[in-house]
């Protein structure tokens, strides 16, 4: 068990300068600050946009290999959350983009970890009875990209990265490409709660306390790899797809189904295709950053051993 | 109650002659033919691709109203359904496009209605013990479209049309809005069992006895008409967008979920964008045919009143 | 040689009452109004919304055959053109939208067939000096869809349509695919001169004569056959995809390209790849309609004989 | 003027150690490897994929400054160059993949600078006579991103990088934003000649002598800032959008070129918007790379004095 408190943060998904070395099967407990840089006692620490706590190097890890990563646990470690209260203009028609408020406002929220609740601090006319069912996730993880490349923790790709896919949060199992020498795991961006799309640019954006397990996979066969980042629960296996526009998301997820079910659960590209064409499920990540995410959701009941 | 057996069939949402004329508060109950145009017994009865049940009429109906038709009862009236057996390339990355089948089989379904399951009546390989929930929905659902348009059924737009959308069975009140005189409802396309996005081009395709409500509402003011189609269950409200790419489909999808929320349930633009922000989801209807689907979801829960 | 004077116009593509019947060689003089109905008098004759010419019914057209179109003139019959003054928002990136006039005013341009010049009628301020070059073209030219479909003269698909193709003028010849009996032959939507994408919504429209020369290629073999629209000048062969979003038009029409360099120049699909690869242009048509329109261009001094 | 013999090579454009120091004004006459790392003597000195001749660090750039870039010549400096032999999946529809070739050949060229042309070496049938004229230009040239992010030369963005344009050649200025400081200019990936989108991955891929002078406008006012890449030759301005889908590429090219109207040539928003609506054009830049280009073509005769 590593406890392993931040002290730097970065901004990019990269080949950063180590901050822990773990080995297969480690567990790490650690923090996140929120989007804009801010600790649990609200304190600014990090640049602001998606600062990552990490990275974290896993001893021989290399690339071919799939990193494991168990997220055991993601609670906000502060009351308060923000978010911003104006759509994006992508996430309407175009010639509706007037109507939208050209600034925005920040609005606060009050989290009850108790409760298992949230609802805005002073609510806007109109949501005076809204309440949230509290449902903490990682808007960031993943890894640093192939080729020693530094990318913005503002969008995501193969590497994973700002992914905000709600379902990423404590019970889900993520798996990764290992892209680089060590992986390099980063995470970040915790949301207490947040609706498909992030479609405000903004989850309710919150520090959190971290507990995560990780291992790594090696010596895995091509057909069997990670191409795009993966995610298991109890019930069901994802497949995530990062790009824009939404329908290549759509089909990288599809596509990395397809080559789960056929390499892990021994189906034929026929058999893989009815069962996505009648069973598939889809939920929509990120439609606001750079990079949109698509996820293929598949119900393990409809699944043959694997 | 209208008990009406149809003996012609239209391959296009458009202008074509009325088949029942009914009013506001009418029950209309029915039956649709499969994709391939083949009724109960399975005999041929009319032209492959969609073929459509309708067009009914509603007196009184004028552009600017909003047709609403509660969905009672969608039921296979046979126990033989079929699907494809390959996905569509447009679901795949392009480089993964060699992998599939270029031509598919077709794939027989058994269909239990008592136990309410769907299996393969002659499973492929690794495929033997998937057994679908039976979840029986109308993919084409509309009203003849604008400027005296006839558009074909394999599509779909702001008039409805194949939008394959899995929530569309019983339990589901659609709008519409009417965009020529007598509205012109059609419906077909019936599906025992669909996985989200029609990936394969085909539901599990059978035809099946329908039974719904029709009500006019008229008089409607400008904000307040249906410019997408809508839905609402129990549960639930619905917006849905037709177009390509998919987040075009999306952001009309958000953008009539929007000026619903504005219209009737009196919120502000921001505080509208704040609720679809934090508590939005969104369904993959279609994304086989020309145009895609995607349906904007908020739970009552999150709503005040009306 | 028909000389045919439009009485009724139509605003689809569509199966409509035969205008005109012709045989293949012959020659049609006729004319066009503008995009808002009004003819060569500027009186207010169609209803607004491209109405177009036609049909014109080509004997012994059928499914399969070619529609050949020569363009032997297009000229202004009016002194008046108009455009609006207005960027599309989809023209601009989504968060620049809130800089664009909203409502757009009506620009009158002055057209002196005689210099071969456009010019503003009462320039805005910063336009004093802008004089367009008079290019005289065809917004619409297009067959009736497959399936009896009637398609609004708004958008554009593979039967032609709504294209705003700038070289869809003098000295160009189009190709058809024959979709229903007859062909069914309209034109309409005459521009004075148009910049690439009609981003305003318009060219400068105006009323036009058009004299065009008609043949008809029967028994094609399929690979030989138009999937998509095709031109051809003395100097160059283009190809047209009329979809969305913008790659999928270049697709199409990179596509139809490949498939002209195989069956009429014999290339193999490796020929003609290479060929594409380093010798081929691409033109954008319009990108403000429903559908978006990409040319493919390949210089005829890069081609092999047919 | 700098004679700089490149030694070194990056992969990605970033805060890479710089290879050589120069103030506003200088010229530097260096040179490039091929896209496969190989130099004038096909020996391989770099790593595959792009590598890139740079980072030149320029005196007193800071972020908000403009970078101007006069390329000055483009040479082949050597007589092989090479291109793939199979068009990109992406680059015609879904259902034509199963056409082309799977995996490509590699295609030799021989460039003759004497006659301005080039041809294969063992040119495929059908191919026989195909001469391409000679049309250097460079695929690679941008800045390093902002937030110190390293981004792969394979992509393109705000910064430049791979847009494979094929008029960024001799005679053509380019303007980059400044994102960090020292600008950090690289060049890299010439081709012989290219067809638009270089659909095959590649164009005719070769060394090259390069001669630019470098220049540096400092305290520009915000409204005047170059947010994307822009060009200008003796007759026309341009400006270039690096994104997917296409139709956002070309989003930010007109968002640039109004902004460019604006504030340069003292256009207002109307004024600008009719001037591109009639006068403008657009040409393609790659459409292979997970960025696609879209540039923005005005003619200067159309426009007033700056």
């Amino acid at each position: 068990m590593h406890r392993f408190v931040p002290s730097s943060f970065c901004n990019t998904f990269g080949p950063h300068e180590t901050v822990l070395s773990i080995v297969s099967g480690d567990v790490v407990q650690t923090s996140t600050v929120d989007a804009a840089g801010r600790d649990s006692r609200d304190e600014l620490v990090a640049e602001r946009g998606n600062p990552l706590t990490g990275p974290f190097f896993v001893r021989d890890a290399e690339p071919g290999d799939t990193l494991i990563v168990h997220i055991r646990a993601v609670r906000p470690n502060r009351i308060r959350g923000f978010s911003s209260a104006a759509l994006a203009p992508v996430a309407v028609d175009s010639d509706y983009v007037w109507e939208l408020e050209r600034t925005s406002r920040r609005i606060d929220w009050h989290i009850d970890i108790d409760s298992g609740t949230v609802r805005q601090a002073r609510p806007v006319k109109g949501n005076e009875h809204l309440v949230l069912p509290l449902a903490p996730m990682l808007g960031c993880i993943g890894v640093a990209p192939e080729r020693r490349q530094a990318i913005t923790s503002a969008t995501s790709g193969r590497h994973g990265g700002n992914m905000d896919y709600r379902r990423i949060g404590a019970g889900m199992t993520m798996m990764f490409p290992v892209l680089t020498n060590g992986a390099l795991l980063y995470i970040g961006d915790a949301h207490a709660a947040q609706g498909a799309g992030e479609l405000t640019g903004t989850g309710i954006e919150v520090s959190a306390n971290v507990e995560l397990q990780i291992e790594l996979e090696r010596s895995v066969p091509p057909e069997a790899r990670v191409l795009w980042p993966r995610g298991e629960t109890a019930d069901a296996i994802f497949t995530i797809g990062n790009a824009r526009p939404l329908e290549q998301a759509l089909q990288h997820a599809t596509t990395e189904m397809t080559r789960w079910l056929r390499s892990t659960y021994g189906l034929s590209i026929e058999a893989a295709s009815i069962l996505i064409g009648q069973a598939c499920d889809y939920d929509l990540g990120n439609m606001f950053d750079p990079a949109y995410t698509m996820v293929s959701v598949m119900e393990k009941r409809f699944l043959p051993r694997p």
